[in-house]
């Protein structure tokens, strides 16, 4: 879903061209301590950059990695979990382009709660590469030209 | 495992008193792209800190959160990854300390390859809670000074 | 998603009153084969039930373990895996009531493709139990009479 | 590891030639009830069968799928979950081969606690087939020869 409204959520972030998604807190998410467990809100990061691929890119990693043989590999992750979130709970994500390299694009990625303050806020660096050998190729200039869409100055 | 021998590994980081542990890159850690799911690798770094605590600062996360009632939070992440681990590689996990505060500790994680190069190296900030409220509770002395054990210079 | 018209779906089962979800078969399930990761599918069958008691039975997990102190253990599985699923497609997921005992309810799940082919069908058998005891209790007169409307002639 | 010792464990099960490993519960693996959440039984499961491939038939699953394009595909699990597991524990998970088909072979699996009584058992069948076209393909002879070794009269 991109957002084309206006708007400040927080105090740092300005997400005129956000894909945003809600994340139900699931059972499967949740620790001994009734709480995500936070390599768990690493998998809802990538679910989100799997939505926006697709529904934001037009490009699905199953076209990306299976027609086409290209992977985008995390190589940089930052993330502060601000507070804890809690079986089913409804979360709202939110993904916005911070730069975009040759081959690379930084996302800043937040989970918010139904009050729009952050539970978690982080940032991803992802590269393009070949799936066979892993390594760095360009950004294909349609999906560069996608990918700038969502950009938002920080 | 506490290693007490002094040596430098990589470039940047003396591990002096660093916690290791081997670590197989197995079946279910890895993704469609035939390499570790990054999840996965934060999934490592927790049963790493699971580790540590247990053997190396002998209280286990079971007497941590059933009997005392505290957790250890994540509060903060930072991780690169500098290279992808296949499927059946064996990996060398090692943690150190890198500060100690009032509730939190600072740890850096590296998982390297047989040739000691590093594949993941990361920073996490972690911050002792109290199980029910959520809320930072002082590190108890004993614990404190067992994690000071851990800690290395950067 | 209650399902109130009269169908059959394969060869053995009617699923007069079936509840339904779409699934996406992500990233996050698929194994270096390309195919869904069969503990990923169990992941999938336990969402399956946490919507359905949510939706179909108006019990949230959160409120049958945090509110009331009960859980839902499954303690028995049988699951056949009729054909791999593949990363991208969406599968219909379809859960019915099979039988309904003082404790315990036994449910058939099914994953189809777009066509309507099995890819999973299994049965789970789910205990209401005491949280703290993890002992059987009787379910609910009111949970009982919302489960047997998804109940269906096998 | 391979005990060649007659035993019998339980009592239904003679173990005579069972692949045996410890499992320790992980954070990771348990809910928010405190006990294993199910689906993670089934990622031991899975580990246990590819530690049995690696150290007991002498072919890893990394030979096995990324060298001779094989892969092991469940097709079938029965499983009954006889008692929770906790934060902690340390279970002992072994495998023994019921019955060894032209593609496939049935092993019987089971978790159990330190005084031997299960926690969990079940029945896994798995097929071997060719990578690509997910099509079941003959057991080499010896790949077939190495399971007898672990194949026990029920």
């Amino acid at each position: 879903m991109r957002d084309t409204t206006s708007s400040v959520r927080g105090e740092t972030i300005v997400e005129t061209h956000a894909f945003r998604s809600p994340v139900l807190v699931r059972f499967a998410h949740c620790d001994p301590a009734g709480i995500v467990f936070f390599p768990r809100y690493m998998e809802m990061f990538n679910n989100l950059v799997e939505d926006w691929c697709r529904e934001g890119l037009q490009i699905s990693f199953a076209e990306m990695h299976l027609e086409r043989g290209w992977g985008m590999s995390t190589v940089h992750l930052e993330v502060d979990f601000a507070a804890p979130s809690f079986l089913g709970e409804e979360l709202s994500a939110t993904l916005v382009v911070r730069s975009i390299g040759t081959s690379s694009v930084r996302l800043e990625i937040a989970l918010r709660d139904a009050e729009g303050r952050d539970r978690v806020r982080g940032q991803m660096v992802l590269v393009m590469v070949e799936a066979q050998s892993k390594r760095a190729r360009p950004l294909p200039d349609d999906l560069r030209a996608r990918m700038s869409v969502f950009q938002s100055e920080s």
